[in-house]
This record gives C-alpha cells, structure tokens and sequence, in this order.
C-alpha cells in the first residue's frame, strides 16, 4: 500500500486463516484518488506518462488534455473463479459489434484494476497461462490485447494479490519469483487467541455495524499512518552500507537473478516509511528478508534447513 | 434450518439410503418468508444491507424503496446434474440480446437459491471448478458474474446441502473444510427397521396423498419447532466456559485454521435454541462435535483409529 | 411390464444372442394407453398428479382440465448410439427462436419416453455422465433442465432397459444399483435349441408376416395375462412373514442401502400378480432374487463362489 | 451380392493387396434396380415395407402410393476418410434453414446406401463410436437421428464392406462379430504372379478405356452368375442334416452367441446359389467356415494353432 | 517431374540441408501446360476423363465441351503450417452462403494442386488424419468431400512431395509405404563442398537476380531434357526379362503388397525416358532400387545390417 | 541490427536478468525507415521484390508505382502471450465481413512486424505449433494464410528475437537450429555490480525522464555505431581463408547441416562491420563461434564437456 513497485504480494496458509478476509480488507485501507472522468481506466489527471491513448497528449511528454477530475476510492478488483481470459484482457464490445457494426474495444478487469489491487483467491488453482499473463501486464504495466481483430495497449498498473493453500500444489518457480513478497499463515494454536477469534466473529455475525464502528478510531489511525508513509517514501534514503549489505546477503543465498535485492531495497524502503524514518537501517532490512527472498531460494533436495532458518541464519552473519 | 451461518451441510453415505429423499423434503420444514415482488433474487424488504442494486437505496444503508411484498416459500433449489456453469451463475439473456440488442443479465440458479437452500446430488462427482464456484459464492453471499461481456454481482446467500457415495471419491481436503457440518449415513442392519422402511414405502407407492396427510400432524409439529428455535437464536447465550473448551477440543486435535471452533459454536448454539434452551451447555457441543469436526481432521496415514473414535476421545479429555 | 415402480432393468450377455432385439420386442406387448391430445409428454387424462404444467389445474390437486383424449401405444423409445444430450433432455426450440425470437423449449427423448419405456443399447460404452442423468430422471420421474437459457421441469417417468456385453466393461457399482433388475443371457449349448434358432430366423427372413402371423394367438395370451396383472396388482397382498424374511436374506448378503429389499418385494409382487395370485409367496422371492440382487452384492476380492451361488444359498438357509 | 442379410464383409489384409481396388470394383458386377423417382433414400416401388415416411401408405401394409419409377444403378457409396458424423447420418438442412428458416432433414451418406453397399477403408482407424453408429443401423436397416433439433427414421439397408491393414490395429471383438465375413489377403509370392500384376497395371494405366474392354465378357458372364444366384436364392433348400452339422460346428468351436450359424447358413445358402445348385451341401459349409468364423473364435492367450487351422480341424471332426 | 504415376516422393534428412529449398525450386524446372479458362481444377482440355463435373461432356466419355484454353505454369501448391483441413479439401463458401444463401463449393488446395505438385514440409508432424486423407485423395485422384452440407467430388491428380526431419520422428509404416519414393538427404562432409555453398548462398543474398541469371542456361537445358523424357516415356519399353528382375528382387526382399514392383517398373522406365533411351535396363532398376524399396522393407529387430545396405546386396545377387 | 539474414537471436537465462528489457529496448537503437504510405506491411519504396501484391508492379520486376512515401521507427512487435494464431498471421476481417459482406484480410502481428523484429518472451512455453510457423515465416519472408475462405500471401521479413528461462524447458533441437543465434544469461554474481544493478534501477523508478536523459549520448554514439555498420556489410570481405576455417570448424564439431558455416560467416562479417572493419578476420569468428554453433551440438550423453569448452577447444585447434 505504501509502495506499488514492490511488485505483487503472495499469501499462502493453511485453508480457514482469513487469508481471503485480510485481502479483501485492504479496500477500506486506502486513501481515494483523484481520476480524469469517464476515463475506463481511471487515468491521473496530475501525469504525464502511463495514461491511455485517450487522455494521452499529442507529443506523448505535456500534460493531458484538461479533463474533468472525479474523486474515486482506490480500485480494489476482485478476480473470481471462473472469469475468462477475455473479461479479464477485455475483448470486443459484442453490443457495439451487433447494434453498430464496428469492433470497438471492451475493457476488462485488467482495465478497471489500474491504479488499484487486483486480487486472486487460490491463484494456485489458476492455469499456468491466466497467472503468466497477469504477472506479464503486472510487471509491464501495460496491457497488450491481440485477439478477436482488437489490437489494442492500455495503462494497467496495480498490485497483484494472490493467496492460496500450500496443500493444494505451489506455482512454478518461475511465477514465484516474479511476486514481490511471499508471506506464509499459520493456524494460531494459543486458546486464548482462538477464543478472541471466535469471539469477534460472532460479535460481527450479530451486528457488523456496530462492529465496523467500534473499530473505526483504529482504522483511521492506520489510514493516516499509510498516508503519511506514501508522502514520506520518495525522500527515504538508502545507505550505501544498506545496500552493499542488501547485495551480499543475496549472494550469500545464491539467489538467481537480481529481482531479490530490488525487492529488498523496495520492501526495507517501504517499511522505513512506514515506521516514520527518513532512512533505511538494517534492521529494516531484517524484519522483511523472509517475505522478500523464502520463494527465491533454490529448491536443494539434500538441504535439511527450513527456508526460513536458512534466510534468518544468512542475515545473522551477513547483517550482524 | 435454524442458523443458516453454519455454511452447508455434507451428506455422505452408503447407496440407497435415501439421503437424497431427505435433503429434497427439507423444503417442506420451513416456514414460507417475504420478498419484494418481481425481484429475481427474492430480496428481503426488510433488510438494508445484502439487497440487489435494484432493491437498495441509493445511500446503501437506510432501508430500500418502498416495495410490493409477497410471500413465498423459502427457495429450495435442484442443481441438476448436467447444469452447466451459466445456468448455475447466470449469464447473457440471449433472449433480449437477439430481439432487443442489449446485454443483459440472465440470473441463474444461484439467483434462485438465495435466500434458501441449493443442493447438489453427487457433489463428489462435480468439477472441482463448478464445488469451487459454488463455495465461493455460498461463503461470500455475492456472486460475482464476469462473462460474456457481462459484469455483474448480486445478493446469493443460501445453504449448500451437497450429498455423495464415499465408494465414488471424496472432495479435496480444502473443499471438504469448507462445509460447516459433514454427515455419515450406513445402511441399517437391523431386519425390524428394515421391514419398517419398506412398509412405509409401499404405502406412499399405493398412495402418496394419503401418507403425507398421515404424518401432517409430526410435520407442523417439527415446523413450529423450527420456527421457535429461529425465533429464540440471537438470544442464546454461549458462556465463556464453553467457548474455551471448544477452542480447547480443536487445539487437542490439531484442525488447521479457525473454522472448526467457528461451527462448532455456532451449531452447538442453534441445536441450544432448537431444544428450547436459553444458554449453550457443553453437552450440546458433545452432541455436534463429529459433525462439525470429523472432516476436519489432518490425515494421518499411520493413526489407526477411526475419526470418530478420536474426536469421541478428544471430547471425553476436554469436556469431562 | 407388470409394475413399472421396479426400476428399470438391464441386461447383459453375450454378444448375438438377441437381447436388443427381445428389449425391442416390449412395444408390441403392451395394450394401448389414453393421454391428453397434442401433450409432447402423452399425460395421463385421468391422473391428478405426475401432469405437464399445461395439464395441470391451477390447485395442483384437482384433475386436469378437460381435454381432447387420444388413444396411443405405449411408448418404446430407442435411444440411438450417438444421440446428444440437448436432444435426449430437450433442448431450445431453434426453429421457433430463428423465426419468432422466443426461447421456447423443445422436448426431448425423456418427453416422448414419458409413460413408457427407454431402451439403451451398449448402455456400458455410454458416457457415465448421460447415464448419470437417465438414471435420475428415470429415479425422480421429473426432467429438468438447466440449460441455454431455458429452464423447466417436466414428467418423464418411464422404465429404463439397458442392454449391453459384460465383456465391454461394466456400469459403476453406484449406477448398477439404481437399476432394479440385472439379467445375464448366455449362449445357449444345445445343438437342438440352436437348430431351432436359425430355422426361426430363416422363416422369418423368408416372410416377415407371414412368420408374425403364427406367432399371433400366443402373443395375444401374453397381453392378456400381462393385463390381468396390472390390474391385479395393487390388490396382491405382501405379507409380513414374507417381508421379514425379505429384509433378512437382504442382511445376510450384506447388500449396502435399502434398495435391495424394495426391488425383491415390488418384483417378487409383480410375479405373484402375473402368476394370477392375490398374495406374494416365498416361492416368489425365491425366483427372482437373483434378478433384484446379483447387482447390489459387495465386490470381494477374496470370494471365490460365483455372485448367483453366493444368492442360492443364502436364499436357501433363510427362506427354507 | 447374392444375399445381403450376410451382414456385411470385413477384409484385411497386407498394404498394397489391392483390397480398395477390389471393393470399388463391385459396383460394375451388380445388375441396375428400380426406385421411386426423387427419393433420397431410393425407395423400392414395388416393396410394402421399410420404404420411408413419404413412400409409405397410411395403413403401413398396402403398397405404397403409385409414384413415377426410374432405374438406377445398385448404389455403392464410399465413406471418405474424414466424413463427419453429421454428414454421415445426415442433418439439419443448413440451406432451408437459412432461407426458409424450417428445421428439414439433410440425408446423408446411410440415406444414399440405402438398397446398396458401403465402403469404409480403413476402418480399424475409423472412431470406434462411428463404426457403432455404422453397425447399428446397418443391422436394423434403419437410420435413427435424433440430433440438432432433428428427429427423424428412415430406411437404410446396405451391406457394410470396411477394409483395413492387421498391422494397423484390429476392431474391438464385439464390432468384428457384426460383421457377417471377415476375409484375409496376403502378399502373392509367385513371382510369375506378381509379373502379371504389374503387367496388367501398366495395361490399365496406359490405355483404361482398352484394358476395360478386354475385360467385358468376362464381367458380363459374372454379373450373369451373380443376378440367377439372387433369383434362385429363395428356393434354395437347406436341409437339416446340413443345419445340424452347422450347430454342432459351432457348439464344438465354443462360439459365443447365435450369430456363427446364422452366417454359416445364409453364406453356404448364397454359395449354393451361386453354383446354380437347389440344396446346400456340406461342401458349401466346408468352403465358407473359415470366412464365416474366423472373428469369432475366442481368443485364447494359451492356444498356439492358428485360428484358420483350429477352424479346418473342427471342419473335418464335424462334417466328415 | 517425368511420370506422376510414380506416386510421391519423400525426402528426409539432416535439418539444414535445404530440402525445402529444393522441392521449392521444383516450380521454374517444368514446362508450362494448357488449361480451361476459369476452371478451378485446371481442367486439361484435351482430356476426355479425369475432369471436372463443368468440364465433362454429358455422355462421359466424349471430347469436353469446347472452352477458352489458356496456358498455366504447372502448380506447386505449398502447404502451410497450420493450413485446416477444410482449406485443403475444400468447403462451403462463406461469403455466398452470407451473401446468396446458397451452399456452394469454396475448392481448397488440392483443387488448386490438380496436375500439379503438393509440398507438405515436416510432413512427419503433420496429423497423421490429414496425411492420410492427402495420400488417398493423392492415390484415387479424386477429392472427396462430405462436410458442412456439401457433397462433391472432384480431380486432384497431383504429385505429393513430402519432407522432414528423421529425429523428429517417422511416419506409420502404412503411410510410408504409399509414398512411391523415399529419398535420405545428410549433412556433407567435405569441407570444399560446404565452403562452396557458403559461397553460392552468399552470391545469393548478395544479389538474388544475378546469381539466377547465372544459371539460366543450365535451368534451360535441365527443362529441355525433362520435356524430352516426358514425350519419349510412353514409348519407353519394359522387357520381360527386366521385369521378373524387377518381381525377383521383391520376393526377395520380403516386400509385403505389390507397390514395390509397380513403382520399381515405374520409376526405372521413366529414369529411361530421362537418359533418352528406349528401353528399360538392368542399370535403371539397379539406379533407383534404394530409393523405391528403402521404405518397404519389414521392420527387423534382429536385423543390424542398414537398410541400403540388405537392398544393395539383393541387387547384386539378383541382378547381377 | 547490423544484418537481419543471421536468422533470429534466442536468449535464455535464469530469471530476473532482464533478458525482456533488453531485447524491448532494441527499438530505441534502430534508425527510422521509409514506408510506402497506408501499406500494412509497410512496404520499402525503393524495392523491386519483396513488396505485398498491391505495392508489386504487374511485370513484378520493375520498380514499384510511384507511392507516396513515410517514415517510420523500425517496427518493433511485442507477441503478448495468449496471441492467438488468427492474430498472428492474420484472418478475415470480421467487421467488414460483417457491414460489407466481402472476405477481405484483416493483417495481424506477423504482417506488422515485416522489415522489424518480432519478440516472444517465455518462447519456450509458446505451443511448438506456432513457433514453428513463426520459424517457417521467418526463414521465408513470406506469410502464406490458407484458413477461413482466405488464401493470401504477403511479405513478413523480420527477426525473430525469443527468450526464456532454460529450468522451463527448451526447444526441440529442430526449432533451436533455425533461431541463428543463441545467448545464455547468468546472474552477476559480484557484490559491486549488483549494487550497481539496484542503483540505476532505483534511479529510473524515481525519476523515468531525467535517467532517460542521462544515457542519450551514449544511445545516440551506438545509433550511429550500427547505422555505420549496415552501410558498411555489403563491402565487408570474407577471405577464403576465413571461410575455409569456419567450414573445418563445423566439420570438427560434427554439426548437422549447413546453418553452421552460414550463420558464422553472417554474423563475422556483421561483427566485423560493426567494429569498422573491411575483411573478416579469424578473430571475429572466435569472439561468436559460441553464441553461433551453442544450439547445434548433438546432443551427446557420454560427452562430460560443457558444450562451450566444447567450441572453445576446437575454435582453439581450428582457429590456432
């Protein structure tokens, strides 16, 4: 929420852990945006690049055409099971084809996620091609569509969500290793934990209005915490000795390819922000180097070491 | 019947059994309720939250528009097998499409069901994608439709009732967890209770009127219980002693995540109203615990005890 | 013939050895029956329940409106190797939606089988999935369809034959016994009996007619003792002594469900009406339980007595 | 060509035999019919029965409207590799239902077989459900569709010829068995022979027209043969004693099913005929065994004696 | 290019060895023929059989109606990859069934192939489906289509030239086998050979028009000599002598079926026709035995001798 | 860049190494071309040969019709996963099928690539189907459609630039063989240089312009570098004696084929150009012998050898 390049959160947990909940939460979260209306892609009225062709100014570098400005909540899509790959590129507008005979452009979700989240529950279960071609608009930006006699580019910038069951099969390493960060859920076994659980649940089940506005106070205080963390993030610094550090780590872990220290930096970036620093330290660093590298460690069959243990053992002596 | 939360119901057991029989007499049970005339998905007048977009007020929390109400019987819906997916989430009314040129939304069987029960014949033998949907759908109370150029979602809370045959497989595991009660049936052994079932069924094969008005007086009877316990739920108290030892039983067998302690107060607090009573008592979580938990259980292929036998146990350490 | 509530019957054997063509035989057995003029499901004028919604009167309880009364053979329905499921169910009325833009419903197989009998031939090469849905239309008398938009629940009770070559495979042991009877046809080894075979086929093949003329008078008995059995048969008497010792050879075989001990005392009534007796006697049971249950025994692997031998002696130590 | 309620030819044989060549020649060898002028189906005029819808009389028995009668030669139709089902069995009348918008049948090849033969190369690489669908209505002589809105019986009785090479794959034994003969040809090894072949190919593709007409009295003498064997066919008498030894031939060759003495009988009967005899004699059976019941023997895994030889063994125990 | 009787070649090799080129070049060797103007098939308008239905003159046998002639190169119609099957038979043609409504014939590429040569390049990846129908159409030289309402027949005598890569797998025996000639391209070993065609292709690229120019003269006198073969091949004697030659060396070999010897005769009389001579010599035979009879050698495991190698020595041994 | 007949680059490597960024960032080396007005594929003005049929004069080896002439950027063509093949190589034009009732050609990717570079990431997922006609219409500039009732030819002369991850799995050695060059990327596995990797990445995600900015020089100074280099390819001289030792080299290497020498000698001479050469020289050969002959190796299980220590001893004894 407070830095979208860090590219794409995976959750993986055990099946009844709210992994689905959380996500969804993430809605209420957000500070609106400011969007050109009429737009189907909610293009920024303030920028200069990564609009679409219609907002776009002719020499493509000025600002766009003064367009009417709306206020909008930050797009929070929802990816359900059993969406077809043509509501999700977009595809041609059938009710224009048939009433006025021209193949004008549908856009999908894909287009109505820009700027926002788009969220797949069990993303394990998604075909190998559906997840491919999400992470390829997600890392691009851009979505290309090439079908149905469209041909067509358009701005779909967002945060990529996935969470799913580890029992249920993972994704390729490949797919992985292109999600930003990896967070796993456990079942919590504290009684006391699962009776508070229980406890609230069925306080919602109740009343989930009276519930929601007890926990307004608390809501709004993160609000603005993550308000203050975008503004902040642009002027966080990242020592050199942070990131000499950031490198050697991941080449203590033998990690392919250089996505594992960007993230790094990304993620520890974030979090400095976050916690209302103006400079990245190394134990920032630290509390994020499981969610950025457990799923880019090279799968060993003769290691006997938890991922995790490996990562936190690797930080110690690199990092100490 | 009583508290539709406890999220869908699993029936499995031996062929011939009748389990089927059962399930699709559950309409008979339940007394009739109101809905808003001409609504495709039988809206609550009543209610504010949980309404279609035709039926909600602009403001989304004050009560909807003034409305015609009817009274119907509570939805029980047959998804029949060879349904195919569109029919179950709806899809474009091809009907409006080919005469009036606009793409409009056909509900589907999900449409039909909220507010009621579905059930599915077979379950086992469903796509694993089709359970998906429903699952999703039944715990999320909204069907989220986007095919075909349509993007659509709309109000579909409604119990799952799904009946199969172990011989023929079973669900997955993460499927499995998501219905709230799992039920066994076996085949009676006793020649006495056999001799009953065929005497009953002769008679309703020589006349099905004049057996039914037989058994009106236990049917009211049964309904009016129903009824009373729907009435007494939101009143049950489910003290903290209860709670914990519930928490306590699902830490004891190791269930991954929170659902299992979830239903087990919640059926334990609806079976509390269905027996006329005021507060839940550790008994009553005595009577559900299989139910609520036997799917549940991590496999473990050298544990030679039989579920049941387990859970029996568990219970009597942490219950006693 | 006799009570079409048996359920169905399938019949295996050896390939040339005529099952299809005595299963094709039935239609000329079976007197003429009265139905509403122009109904596509032939509803019965007389009956008040089991009616096509057009047949039926608004209270659902009282007869049908009067209609035009037509006298027609009782359906044999032939469903070829090949046939679609859109036709089998009933599909949209394309003609009409091509010339009047309406989604009218156009009935299928299961329609015109609607009061009479559907023959499958190789019903074991049959995709278990339309055989799925014989068998429950077949078991619930009712048809529906979920499908292109249309959606309707029609009458559709009617015998289901299927024949087929065990040496192709067999049914699921689930489908298998939702068919009540299981005859098995063997070739037959005396040289005489197969003279006589082909001198018949070589008349017939000589003159059609002239061969189904001879056979006339004896058909005719036929249909009378089969008429007179219908008529009987709500009148014959199931006595409890029989009926105990039903449920008691159903236990001794371990049969899973109560389908095994509905079939016998249907069928074994059946006999005793055909016979021209007025009470089932436990001779009855005795020649027909291989019928009703060599089918619904449990596979063990470890048995070496054939499944007929296993029935005859149970039979033996609990009728005798 | 003589009797075609033999039940169609199978040949197999080495690539390169000349079996196609063989077959497409049939058509020259049979003498021209008689049908009604227009019918698709080629209906006999003079026949009573298994004419089609519109060549029949109301009341089914008389003779059929006097129509206009033309002479046409015998059809031999060839089922080309990739033929579709559809237009095998025939289908919706794409042309009328785009111009007139009615739902009318479109014959397919069964339609034009009808009365005549049809000839399938390859037909171990044919689907196994066509092959079905083939068999089917090549033995009830009826051509049942009921697919894409289309429900339609029409008369199509033809001999079914398949052709096909061993190495390729063999049909299942329960399609081989609908099959009246199943013949064998193997690769010539006289090389004189195999000179004369080549010489006689180069004849033809130097000058067909000349080669052909070097052949015409032979083939006028054999179409001769062939049109007094069909009209002395129904006088041939087929005495007991030959009818036994049929039946004993079967029994002791442990034959499945009735359908070995049928086509003993029938072939010995046409083989009789066309020899110009008026009684079967052993010699008959004793020449068309092989041909007859070759595909019928079962397979025995322990059995080291070619099945040709086991046939001739039986022949001299039985007929000698 | 001298006999198309000798019925397909097949040229299989090394990738990289410019098969493809080759066959591609076939094109510029061949003299140029007469055709009907307007006829899809290139109808030959000296020809009285092998034509199409247009071109035929009513009693079959007669000179075809009087037509505009024009003069074509001969066609070397190029499969594509990914060319479907109804563009290479042929199909209903769209755009009069959108516009006229009636079913006419779209002809495919076999139509355009007719008198010409097929190319299918990685013929060993094609479907063996469509193979097959290309060999049969290639062998009767007749197209035969049966889809989509259409019913035609029409001429397609072409020449099949295929291509592929051996590691890439082979085709079916059978499939081999009716190809006339097998040709094995490998990579050469001399490193003045392979400079020399670096050098030509680079020639080439440098000036395509130039380095053809370079070869007229050689193209011109290649194209004389074929033309020569083509007038004296009819008039090619075979004697006896040479022919049970021909016979002895396929008993020989074991060759199943009567191709070997056909295309043997063939092959040698037309290698005559192109070195000028009048007669067929034991040289010819001896010339092109590898390249007719590699392919139709039996297939034996125990066998280490190459399979060029077994030919080549039963050449000396019979020829000799 | 330099010479676009080397045939196509293939690029794998471990994941995150940027193989996509670099090849999306060719466009921006590549000096702009002229194109003849409104021309799909954007035919070269100044050509004689290679043009699309309505850019062809009718002698087809004139100069073109005076066309009025734009210029424009090389094309760069991105193939977006889930392309499907009708997009590819284009297909009817649906809208004007659609208003106008003609089959016209709607071009695709392939045809908007003619005279740029096409570029597939993850080609090693992409179906082997279309891969090999993007080889095939690589290798022969030419797009031949033959589908949907469209038969066109057109030119598409582009290079075809793939990449992929190798732990995914990699091409058939038939398809690798056709791609001319083939570059294997590693992760740097120095602290300094992935720090420098984070640096510059880091710099453009702040601020995209002014990065661009920064490095314009030094674009500008390659820019120049490559558009010397294609003015100067077709004076660079190939000496025998280069020639001679790329030939001896594919010899000693036992590479299948002639693509070996031909790509070595292109890209030598492309390389030479690029560094302003005149005359290969043997050193150039050295410096691409890898990148060049990698792919070509057989495959050789026994062969412990890395197949670049392979090239490099024999590029040592050859070269030497």
């Amino acid at each position: 929420m407070v830095s979208p390049t860090i590219g794409g959160v995976m959750v993986m947990g055990h099946r009844g852990t709210a992994k689905s909940t959380a996500v969804r939460a993430l809605a209420a979260m957000l500070p609106p945006i400011k969007a050109v209306a009429g737009c189907p892609y909610s293009c920024a009225p303030e920028r200069t690049a990564g609009l679409c062709e219609r907002c776009t100014s002719p020499d493509g570098k000025k600002a766009p055409v003064k367009a009417t400005t709306v206020t909008i909540p930050v797009p929070v899509v929802d990816l359900p099971l059993g969406a077809t790959e043509d509501r999700v590129c977009g595809t041609l507008d059938i009710e224009r084809a048939l009433t006025q005979g021209v193949q004008a452009f549908a856009p999908g979700l894909l287009a109505r996620a820009n700027r926002g989240f788009l969220y797949i529950d069990e993303v394990n279960l998604l075909e190998d091609h559906l997840v491919d071609v999400l992470l390829d608009v997600a890392a691009s930006g851009t979505n290309v569509v090439e079908r149905e006699g469209i041909s067509i580019r358009h701005p779909a910038r967002f945060v990529l969500v996935g969470s799913g069951n580890p029992e249920e099969g993972d994704l390729r390493p490949q797919l992985l290793d292109r999600f930003g960060l990896h967070a796993r859920i456990t079942t919590i076994t504290e009684v006391e934990e699962r009776v508070e659980i229980v406890r609230r649940r069925r306080a919602y089940d109740a009343d989930p209005f009276a519930f929601a506005a007890n926990w307004d106070k608390e809501t709004a205080k993160l609000q603005r915490k993550i308000k203050g963390a975008q503004k902040r993030l642009p002027d966080v610094v990242l020592p050199d000795s942070v990131l000499y550090k950031i490198a050697e780590l991941c080449v203590k872990l033998e990690i392919d390819g250089h996505r594992g220290e960007l993230t790094l930096s990304r993620t520890a970036t974030a979090l400095a922000a976050f916690e209302g620093h103006n400079e990245v330290k190394l134990d920032d660093v630290r509390r994020i180097a499981i969610l950025a590298l457990r799923h880019r460690l090279r799968k060993d069959p003769l290691e006997t070491q938890d991922d995790a243990v490996r990562i936190e053992r690797a930080v110690e002596e690199v990092l100490a």
